[in-house]
């Protein structure tokens, strides 16, 4: 392939920036990247992030999209839905979809990381340089500043054009909102809720301790423990857990004693799988949760952001990877779209940015709110007994009707082809329909499934055209 | 009343300030208050922000507890509807309300708040100082670093709690955000429109040129015009606007000859009323439409936000200052509820601000998003046949069940005793449930009155049970 008389200077080369770096370079451009941590091939870094991830087809999608499909599947543990724990120990697995081609997977961040970045290092038009933090973004200029803390030297980069995708705290998104040089819209919401990592270490023949194939959720209502499976027999746990509401919280499990109380009261059976316990949750920090929306995304034809530096997100849908991957899918679209007219000067980056952000934060927004209602799902809905009853026809629909339903979870973790917004107003309809007619006692978990459907459908449809009616914007 | 020992420092002397430096001053707390402005009662300045505002029940609410409201009433200009005016320059009064005692009110910004300050004046134990700007606020140690702007000086205040009620750009939020002490939730959110003042002067005999007692709207869709009576004779006229979309916008406006052209195309009318267009327009400044929220409010018991600089919203319901004002009467509910404790040392500040918080926020985010929907409705939505449909079943409703019925526009505007939040729920179901009905031809104008009580009042509850149903949370 041509390369492109283009210079990209991307910022971070966490999981979206060394994705895009990859299919930059696969398109030819001349990519460089600088990255603020050491390489995490050779250094075993967690970089305070999530050792292990939920992969799914959205991201598969952009692993198709660059040829390493294969490769990443070696990575992947399936889970075929949640297996949900009750304050007895009694377990339930609840699928996460009625058609058996449809889970999820459990990934390690740091190999699926390092993959990327060894691919994208293949192209020599590829430039990956560690240990160099971007201090500041002149979009106006498009220069960085980076710091070098090996040899304490500041230096400055030019581009074509700059992408940052360098997470929630980004670089270039507090430059904008510091500059105040443009209008720019912004958020920053925290739960009431952080969270704290865990583990079950693998059992002494290096199996797994407990059922390896799926989420473990342990529902209290007010907060919640779940559980990942990794390749090497281990578990990574999150306790999800307010800061300073109910009888425990993050302010007050301060004694060995009483986070070992804690855990005794509300999940024996974790506790049975974890003698390491205490001393994970005084090594581990505790994090807080937190939702960033902004807009616009790109200065002009300078610069933009990418992935969670443009819309982080919390993890409860499982998505924030799969949403900075879809990310990479979609702008490469646009470039498809415009890149013949870049080369011959009809096009610009700022046609293609703007194109982008178009196309893209409707999309990045619903998926914001929908990770939100999910964590009120897991830590309480699925507990509760109208909600379990949806579930159950829900799985029947799908497994009845393969091609003609699919619930708000399968709408937004294995349908691809279609957005996120779609999949929410759907979604949402879907939920709102089924909920109120078992209220109302209009169906019934011992219905015929085919008039279910029916009844289903025509309500869904109903209450998406009163809402277009009502919304006239 | 006695004195109480408690010293209280409010940061800004503009409508929430004063108002609550009167109230407080009332209580018999010791209140000292510093204005970065002049006092608007010596000198003449616009401060930047529009000079009259659209006052009504929430806002007399407040004017009714500090005993003001028959001074109020001697400054305001009723408007009993919107006044529509079309391209052709046809008039349609549309009343707010089918009870002839509710109407708005257009008051003088700068004469209510001239008011406020002298009513709170007469308090002893009220000081208020102008010229001062607050740089800073150390919310850990409860004291404001202030520039006096005469002498150059700075100098630092402390008191037993500081609020500030410092507007949109409050230094207090400021310091929440930058500090990062705590999680604090927070966003600017920027409207694509940005809207200039321009004026209506007083005919030759010194009467009005148009209709005294409406607020003028000419609606075109995607921007439009509006006009608010000022005791004087003159109008107070604003343009809203989109900065750089559409045929005509902020950013080719440019040349008198565009402007001229540009409403004698969209508001000839309006156009025939102002001669001196041309240089209101490029002598005023054109600004930005932002909604600003966060969360917390107050940091323990040293500090709150309070008005604008907690919620700051767009104009378009014409609540910003009653929404204000309805602040200072929720927190000197919970003072009552609270005062005796916090002297004796059972309550606290902190208390008190959580509290007020928790009572008060729901409903300052509901007002700030009806005001988003009354941009869409004003500009666009009063033009278009289904609504007007829907706005006369209302009125009628109204005229015929004065007891039973409050539309949506009634419900926030002239009912005080409910908040915002119960107001925004119940009438974006009343409005869902009308315009479904006459989309569907469940209901027709000309039906029964009665009839259309009964359906509305059903319809209303079956969505609003719904939404209850659907929403677990």
């Amino acid at each position: 392939m041509e390369h492109k008389q283009q210079n990209i200077l991307i910022i971070g080369a966490g999981l979206c920036g060394s994705l895009l770096a990859l299919r930059l370079g696969q398109r030819g451009y001349n990519v460089t990247v600088y990255e603020m941590r050491p390489d995490l091939r050779r250094t075993d870094i967690s970089a305070g992030r999530s050792i292990n991830l939920a992969f799914s087809d959205r991201g598969n999608k952009a692993m198709k999209l660059v040829g390493i499909e294969d490769k990443v599947k070696a990575l992947c543990i399936p889970m075929n839905g949640r297996m949900l724990h009750d304050k007895e120990g009694n377990t339930f697995l609840s699928n996460y979809s009625g058609r058996e081609h449809e889970y999820i997977n459990s990934i390690s961040r740091g190999e699926l990381n390092g993959l990327l970045l060894t691919e994208a290092e293949k192209h020599e038009n590829v430039k990956i340089h560690f240990n160099k933090k971007c201090k500041s973004v002149d979009f106006e200029k498009t220069t960085a500043l980076f710091k070098d803390y090996h040899t304490e030297d500041e230096f400055i980069e030019d581009a074509d054009c700059i992408i940052a995708t360098d997470g929630a705290g980004s670089a270039l998104r507090k430059s904008y909102y510091l500059e105040k040089k443009f209008l720019f819209s912004f958020s920053q919401d925290w739960l009431t809720h952080g969270y704290k990592e865990l583990s079950i270490l693998p059992a002494e023949d290096g199996g797994y301790k407990t059922y390896k194939n799926a989420l473990h959720i342990w529902p209290r209502g007010d907060f919640m423990v779940i559980a990942l499976p990794n390749l090497d027999g281990s578990f990574t746990v999150t306790l999800f857990l307010s800061y300073d509401e109910g009888e425990y919280n993050f302010n007050n499990l301060a004694t060995p004693e009483i986070v070992t109380e804690f855990f005794q009261k509300e999940f024996p059976d974790a506790l049975a799988l974890m003698p390491n316990l205490v001393e994970d949750f005084f090594e581990n920090p505790t994090a807080p949760l937190g939702t960033v929306k902004c807009s616009p995304w790109h200065y002009k034809g300078n610069t933009l952001l990418m992935g969670d530096s443009a819309h982080a997100i919390v993890p409860f849908y499982g998505q924030g990877m799969n949403a900075s991957f879809e990310d990479v899918v979609e702008f490469d679209a646009v470039l498809d779209q415009y890149e013949r007219n870049l080369l011959n000067g009809e096009a610009s980056w700022e046609m293609i940015f703007t194109e982008y952000e178009k196309a893209r934060k409707k999309d990045t927004d619903a998926i914001a709110d929908l990770a939100i209602d999910n964590f009120h799902e897991m830590k309480d809905h699925v507990g509760q007994a109208i909600f379990q009853e949806k579930r159950k026809i829900e799985m029947a629909l799908e497994k009845a009707f393969p091609e003609d339903y699919s619930s708000k979870y399968s709408l937004v973790t294995f349908n691809e082809h279609i957005g996120y917004r779609q999949a929410m107003l759907r979604g949402r309809a879907q939920d709102k329909a089924i909920l109120n007619m078992l209220s109302d006692g209009v169906i019934s978990i011992n219905d015929d499934i085919a008039v279910i459907l029916d009844k289903v459908k025509t309500e869904t449809e109903a209450i998406l055209e009163d809402d277009r009616v009502a919304r006239l914007r």
